[in-house]
């Protein structure tokens, strides 16, 4: 019996219409068939969500036929088949022999798809950011008649402008990181360990809300006092105390698609400097958003965001934030100064404001927004403040 | 203020002795300054586990000093200053300019440093299956005169005998996936949502057990009915019902060190198939464990599972088990005939007994062990059953 495929999160419309904006990108670069092998791109490009990234996989983009192809370790195969929006046929499961084989591994059998279907020859496309170098090597020693062309970050960019079923799931996303925050605000306490607070708001944002589950663990950081300034450790082994400051950064996740959010807590009174810090930075979010519309620049939004922030006396040295999709980050645009990005409707970004003022001192405030046609929809429903327990 | 230094989860030596067996190799291999960049290596050699290998970050070992030196991100510079064990003179976090920059990134910075310290004619080694081809290119038009020397997994090697510190972690992350699947027992019941499960299950991994709480979310799938020939996806949306099968992995996580485990669960009596399988699985499992002791091969461990197997009628495609330890698979011995690593005291690995048998039904079982002077010494508690609910 074959596996069966499973509720698809999109219509295959909303595929083919994805597929044929990389093939168009392919045309103009003179690339015959692609192997998408940033995860991320994968999800987008077929649905594909289970995380087999450990080992080689890539799904092949042809020219010449409607349908990816995926190539992947031969115990993955049932997932692709269930999850992915192509014919199972087109699941190519890959010999076990070829895992922790010292000579040959999971791309060879893709090198040897690609000759034995006609592609010796061809233009192949690879993403030279998400291969290792020895696996472009390997491409271009064992297809030396082909000509390897690097697809850089062009799927990441077709990804930026979302369909509305994409951002249907974005603002599931952020219902479900609104009520993980939410959990935190009744689970930090004196006391408490980092860990206790950490699993709580884990399985909040697991469960989900509205009937909606997180589909999966995005990334999760509590950084608390004495350690505000780190922006990414998970959590310590150590208690909160009266007088902790803790920042949360955690991301709701549907079907791949995640909602950023930040927020910072004070165990009683808010130190001087988190106040004046959280009322520069929240002057700045607002008049970041208000700089967000169709034709204006990411540099604009960061332009208004560190203008502001300045008048408050402070400074923010990273970025302002990034486009945002599936898995977090798009490698793309960036809310910074000097980004020529031109916004457009249904572009998401995580507007990340934390600051990591010293070693000894951060905050974290963040919102994720859509550009709409007039300005900016945020997802959070959340008031932006220091959440004071 | 500086950010002070955290608790170690090692004292100092430990990590001399480390460093020390990475520099003999490099010396082997004519390496003047090896740049580390596999995240699991970086917390071997310095107790870093921090989140921040999305963005280049590389650490230096150099064999004119003791210490290494760590590039990172300036904003993920206080989290290693807090948790590596090196001085906090030797955290060098380049500029946010670098971030979402076409031109330049952090190796960049990586490469200025060598080059103004003396190191650009020297032998300089690189993880090349850690970084991107990219950036491999990038060294080597960048320092034409020195001599890139590939590390390859040398470190991951260096890794496989753990000592006695690293094992008494194991053993806690072992306690720690013991609960989760003792939680796994009470809360998988017919009309549950897998997601509400799941959000359990990670509670229970978290908080851990014995006042050792986990320090990471690490691996988490659960493949339910009839998805139960999946290997890796999280969850889906779907309910457990009456005659559901469910394949669960995961890891307890201790300061990056895992200790892994998978089980299988029936709601209701097991499916003939079911039991069958177990039967030869568990039989398999027994005489790969007999097989272990100091100077047997990784290979004679999986002919004594597949032969037994084999006798029951069943037979296992893909390998049996691979070295594990910090962020789970370790890329060097597997349990797979063929493979003449010999087995030292305190080499660890996951026993891995996952068989997706065809597309319709896998089966899971697993232990993660310890090689001893004599045997194996497995850390789980559970019994090797069938859980059935």
């Amino acid at each position: 019996m074959a596996m069966p495929k499973g509720p698809q999160v999109f219509p295959r419309t909303e595929y083919l219409r994805r597929l044929a904006a990389v093939k168009a990108e392919m045309k103009q670069r003179d690339i015959d068939v692609l192997m998408v092998t940033s995860p991320a791109n994968i999800t987008y490009l077929s649905g594909y969500t289970s995380k087999s990234s450990y080992v080689p996989q890539g799904l092949l983009v042809s020219q010449r036929e409607e349908e990816p192809t995926f190539f992947t370790r031969h115990m993955d195969g049932p997932a692709a088949m269930h999850q992915m929006f192509i014919d199972s046929g087109r699941v190519i499961g890959y010999p076990e022999s070829l895992i922790a084989n010292p000579d040959k591994d999971g791309f060879d059998a893709a090198i040897d798809f690609l000759q034995d279907t006609g592609f010796a020859n061809a233009g192949v496309g690879l993403e030279t950011k998400f291969v290792s170098a020895q696996t472009v090597e390997k491409f271009k020693a064992r297809m030396p008649k082909a000509t390897i062309v690097d697809f850089g970050t062009a799927v990441h960019w077709i990804r930026g402008v979302k369909s509305d079923l994409e951002i249907a799931l974005m603002r599931e996303a952020a219902a479900n990181a609104d009520a993980g925050m939410l959990r935190a605000k009744e689970v930090i306490r004196p006391g408490t360990k980092e860990a206790e607070a950490a699993a709580e708001i884990i399985g909040a944002l697991v469960r989900g809300v509205n009937g909606k589950p997180g589909t999966d663990l995005g990334g999760f950081f509590l950084c608390a006092s004495p350690r505000s300034a780190t922006a990414h450790i998970r959590w310590s082994e150590d208690v909160f105390r009266q007088g902790s400051q803790i920042n949360l950064e955690f991301g709701g996740v549907r079907h791949g698609y995640t909602s950023a959010l930040m927020r910072t807590f004070s165990i009683g009174k808010p130190s001087d400097q988190l106040r004046r810090v959280h009322e520069g930075e929240v002057a700045g979010l607002e008049a970041a958003l208000a700089a967000v519309k169709p034709g204006a620049v990411c540099g604009d939004v960061a332009a208004a965001f560190n203008t502001t922030l300045k008048k408050h006396g402070f400074e923010k040295t990273s970025r302002c934030g990034y486009a945002i999709g599936i898995d977090w980050t798009e490698p793309t645009a960036s809310l910074k100064e000097g980004d020529r990005t031109v916004l457009k409707p249904n572009m998401t970004f995580h507007l990340m404001l934390g600051n990591w003022i010293d070693e000894d001192f951060g905050y974290v405030i963040s919102e994720t927004f859509r550009v709409t046609e007039t300005g900016a929809e945020t997802f959070s429903k959340l008031p932006r403040e220091v959440f004071v327990l």
